[in-house]
């Protein structure tokens, strides 16, 4: 039985679990949102690293044998102290989403968003410096996960905060975007509109490019998953599963 | 020796304790900011029970003997419980605010604004149909705390959001504003270009008030502030001060 634990602070990691859910990858997801902690963005590494680990303790006792940190703070900061106490493979959302490139121009003038956290970590800058891409300009984007949260997906407000975050940069230039949080490709509609020209690498879609490429694992017939959060886990299943079915 | 305990979820109860230091109400103040896990606005109210009660364990190590709740959200979900496990006088934010309209016409056009669970809590209403006001209108304003964090406490952006907020509300007939999140009044000045009629009620200066009123304490001649938190207490140490000192 293949199992894969997910975790990520919170709801926003349904984003990537769908896409791996649909790829039929593993026979159940078990995932976990750690929703009395949300977010991690704003948080300190150490208080990062202790929430990760205790994520995985969690999902340990559902004998998974496969880890996803959909969350793209905890996989800058974490990943290696996850990989340490797991036995089996664990892979994030910013190896996956660097991997994601790999046919890429390395001239391509890449623009990576992320809350402070992710962008302070420069975790991505350095995966793509070292896959030889130089035209890397990196902006954190705090306001993007209450204006998601709030359905301010598109409109004026969304647009005045794009304006606002990408003021100094050429708009037409930008040939790829990584969204660097799990909460912002509800924003690729604005994206698009914003950056005509440019690629979105989206978490979720990565991942399942990267275990399916990496991991010689069968194809399933139908997975299942099961849902768990920190808090209100009545609540949390009715909004994760209405993400799941939209659009699927 | 008087020493008065203050929490909140993060740094925003800074201005409560600021105006307490101030007033010189108490030899010493303890402040415990829950940076860990903040913010609470979204969570469940078990779950803000448990932080409460946690963070007055904390807080009963220094032997304080008065307990300030500057968290609007823990002050709707978790006063009753806080009082059970004090033996000291416990007094929180939402009280403080409806007690600074004591001598306010019971006709007032009050606006309450707050975090989703603040609002949802209905804890600011009820004590304000009790005193017998009439006219509340209650709106969540989940962008505010992100708007502040982020610096943009006026400009078009900020402006847009008010308007997006407050579309509904005939703005010059507003008497009376609740800043029903400790944050808010760093908007202050948006909130008065845009209600030019209204008082706005700071929950620092009101609790100020209640305590001044309704304990008698001996006037201090200095008071000292000791300053924790559960994550990054050196960053969150360097920030408060920076706010203590601030116009001070």
């Amino acid at each position: 039985m293949n199992r894969c634990g997910i975790f990520d602070s919170g709801i926003g990691g349904i984003s990537v679990a769908k896409e791996i859910l649909k790829a039929n990858l593993f026979d159940e997801i078990i995932y976990y949102g750690d929703t009395a902690r949300v977010p991690y963005g704003n948080k300190n590494e150490s208080t990062i690293i202790r929430y990760s680990l205790e994520a995985l303790e969690f999902l340990k006792n559902f004998d998974i044998n496969f880890l996803v940190v959909a969350c793209n703070t905890a996989s800058a900061v974490a990943i290696e102290e996850l990989r340490r106490e797991a036995s089996f493979p664990v892979l994030g959302v910013i190896e996956a989403g660097v991997e994601a490139l790999k046919n890429e121009d390395k001239n391509s003038n890449i623009l990576l968003v992320g809350t402070k956290r992710t962008i302070k970590s420069d975790k991505y800058q350095k995966l793509l410096k070292k896959r030889g891409f130089k035209n890397i300009t990196s902006i954190a984007t705090p306001l993007f996960v209450p204006l998601v949260e709030e359905g301010l997906l598109e409109g004026e407000i969304t647009d005045k905060i794009f304006e606002m975050y990408f003021k100094n940069i050429d708009k037409e230039k930008i040939d790829i975007i990584i969204l660097g949080c799990t909460h912002y490709p509800f924003l690729s509609k604005t994206f698009k509109k914003h950056f005509p020209n440019a690629r979105l690498i989206h978490s979720g879609q990565a991942i399942v490019e990267m275990i399916k490429t990496t991991y010689n694992l069968p194809i399933k017939r139908e997975s299942s998953i099961k849902l768990f959060s920190s808090d209100a886990p009545e609540e949390f299943k009715i909004n994760a599963k209405k993400l799941i079915e939209l659009k699927k």
